[in-house]
């Protein structure tokens, strides 16, 4: 690992050193997966594309009919504080978890639920620009359930499809959703190359709707498509995208992948271009 | 609520005073729902079908690759423990909560990861014989993924499912897969009386593997099926079942559901038979 744990978290409104700071057992993030996640990405100790991270976090509070006890101004603060707290002036990584608080046995929500919100940092190592993917077998997207356009705290299909990847010695595993479109990667957007143009998939079709794809789709160097399985062995390159990096795929199931340098430059350019 | 927090839960090995224990906020069943639970009924003080419900949580372990660091005797010890220590001599629930404990940031597993286990008690408030129930529009239950047959922290499409029926003064939701045959609702199995026998869909269509349910099909008293839509609403009767107990359903969507007495009954009568 070459991440290190931070010494301070933030912890519902104060930063905590890292070994005071305490979740209740009875939190519903950790008993139900009932909450939400952010990954934001930092330069030079500022993060990246932030509102935006935080408008996606209240869109998917709003589905989960969580309100959220801070304002953006706040939660910013918290950021800036959390990585001054660990001295993390480069490239670092801010996670942010937020779930609907400790609430008695059930799934039925408590009407005084408190949320909790935390917020870690850690630095940021650098990815690897080129990375070998498997097709996910084990398990499939879930298109129909609106939990695949928020980032919840439901991870364990990603993680088993990671974990798919890591068992063949792969980096990334893509996901198909239920019928048998491509999706996204286990923590990545897809962007395939097809005809010269970046095509990557619906969120009707089980794309998380990444901070990092949504730039794309502004700056319209990619559309949204339908993309099946047989389209990535023939397409000119594939780009697994998120907040933190842009990685090129060399090779899907063991099967090389053509990669044309200059249009995986061009995606990578808009994830450091000026927050919009 | 009727159900007042206890004093005692059970941590990794230790009771501890509820408000003394501790979750890290870097636990994986926090920050990615990576881990299970199991919930059980107790009698007079004892465990009920301890011994299936660990066999559950092995074969979910197993699932998602993390090794339990207890054997069946000190879990169940474990149990006796946190009823005795809460004073829990009638009818209560024991939760289990396990997961591959704290972890830095991503989805990769770390490999030297030391899993949690936390168990919790809580006196069992009797719950209503006959309730209401919607069939469930928002979300729908994932058959393709591995995770439908474990009992995984992953609940949020539960949640979303149940806080849907709430919301229509109802107090279950019944979850179709993604090809629109019944699954489940959103925290019992379903069973459904036709031409005078119980049906029960399959696993393979998204029907948790549920303490109950097993009781049922090793019984004989119900078959599995693929049961669709318009079969609920021709229906003679309609149970919902899990290792608490077995409420009939009155109405579906505000129709009126048929109600067998004597099979109904017949099917309780399963879940306080003799421990196999």
């Amino acid at each position: 690992m070459s991440e290190m744990p931070a010494s301070f978290v933030w912890l519902n409104g104060a930063l905590v050193p890292t070994g005071l700071a305490s979740i209740d057992p009875n939190d519903r993030g950790l008993t139900l997966g009932d909450g939400l996640f952010e990954t934001i990405r930092c330069a030079n100790g500022i993060p990246r594309f932030a509102k935006l991270h935080l408008v996606r976090l209240r869109r998917g509070a709003a589905k989960l009919d969580i309100a959220l006890p801070f304002d953006d101004t706040e939660i910013l603060a918290a950021f800036a504080q959390t990585l001054t707290a660990n001295r993390l002036e480069g490239a670092a990584v801010l996670r942010l978890t937020f779930t609907r608080g400790a609430g008695l046995r059930g799934l039925t929500p408590p009407a005084d639920a408190k949320p909790t919100l935390l917020i870690t940092a850690s630095p940021l190592a650098a990815s690897p620009p080129e990375i070998a993917a498997v097709i996910c077998r084990i398990t499939r997207r879930n298109e129909f359930s609106p939990l695949a356009a928020i980032k919840s705290l439901n991870a364990l299909d990603n993680i088993l499809a990671r974990n798919e990847a890591v068992k063949q010695g792969c980096e990334e595993a893509i996901l198909l959703n239920t019928q048998g479109y491509v999706a996204e990667a286990s923590a990545a957007n897809i962007f395939v190359l097809t005809d010269g143009r970046w095509l990557t998939p619906r969120v009707a079709d089980g794309a998380l709707p990444g901070i990092f794809r949504s730039l794309v789709l502004v700056h319209q160097a990619a559309s949204e498509a339908r993309i099946s399985e047989a389209d990535l062995f023939s397409a000119q390159s594939i780009c697994l995208g998120n907040a933190l990096g842009v990685r090129a795929v060399t090779s899907l199931d063991g099967r090389d992948i053509e990669m044309q340098q200059e249009k995986i430059a061009a995606l990578r350019t808009i994830l450091h271009a000026e927050e919009v």
